[in-house]
């Protein structure tokens, strides 16, 4: 029965491996491929407003954070992002976190959730948030470069949480 | 005459009523209204990769910004913020300042530059924008709170630098 709750500072000894192998593999994060432990404390427990991890008794196979995407007469759109351990493909675990993630940016009184920067190639990734409601409002042409594909267009994808 | 040149500290005395002017306004920046001096310090000096003053016989009459938009895969787009004195309006500063920023980024091996976060109803900006090349490549949806006009639209602007 998996679940889903704040993340503590311990969890992170679970979640590094899932973030390096994730990251390090350079194809969907624009994290620096040599992100370390340290810098992806940092990047994923510190800087958001908060992080959550999605555990399957006692071992967690996912997280994502919210965060306020900018400041000022921004601040009412937030921002997530999504990491499921590559052992737990295929199970959900992405949808489940990103609808959990729209009842606590409600709770926390956002309108609207933007993706920045979504790797057109990740196409899985794509296809999950237009099925959750999102929609590609921007295209940066050739704006990642993909270890393997080289230069591939990122997305923007936005959604309003108003009811 | 009017001469653009790298930022010193000691620059950041003229810099600060300008930033502060817009930034309170806030019409165009998602900073927020109140950021203080120390705050803006920050953002406009130590953050950015590098900032510039342009400058008429040692009076500041603008300034502007560029870093890196995103690590890892998207460090080849850099991103730039302009702010010209309310007093020099009309000058073509903004134009100026916007070409010398595209010239440095080739220098620093910049393939792109990207604008996140243009408000819509700022038509000054979006058009000259538009005329020095960058297509609108988003739109955020209502993603700007604006003090007079309500929520209105966000564009994100990009321009590739390649020859």
């Amino acid at each position: 029965m998996i679940q889903i709750r704040p993340a503590t500072p311990s969890d992170f000894e679970q979640i590094w491996p899932i973030f390096h192998t994730i990251v390090a593999a350079g194809e969907t994060y624009t994290y620096p491929q040599d992100t370390d432990q340290q810098q992806a404390f940092q990047l994923w427990m510190e800087t958001p407003r908060q992080t959550f991890v999605a555990e399957d008794n006692g071992e967690i196979l996912g997280s994502y954070f919210i965060k306020t995407n900018q400041t000022g007469g921004g601040k009412h759109v937030c921002n997530c992002g999504y990491m499921v351990s590559p052992k737990a493909r295929g199970l959900g675990l992405a949808r489940l976190m990103c609808e959990h993630s729209q009842e606590i940016a409600k709770q926390y009184g956002y309108q609207a959730m933007q993706f920045n920067f979504v790797v057109a190639s990740n196409q899985v990734a794509v296809q999950l948030w237009t099925k959750l409601g999102f929609a590609t409002v921007g295209r940066l042409p050739q704006a990642f470069l993909h270890p393997q594909l080289g230069y591939v267009d990122a997305l923007v994808m936005y959604k309003c949480l108003a009811e």
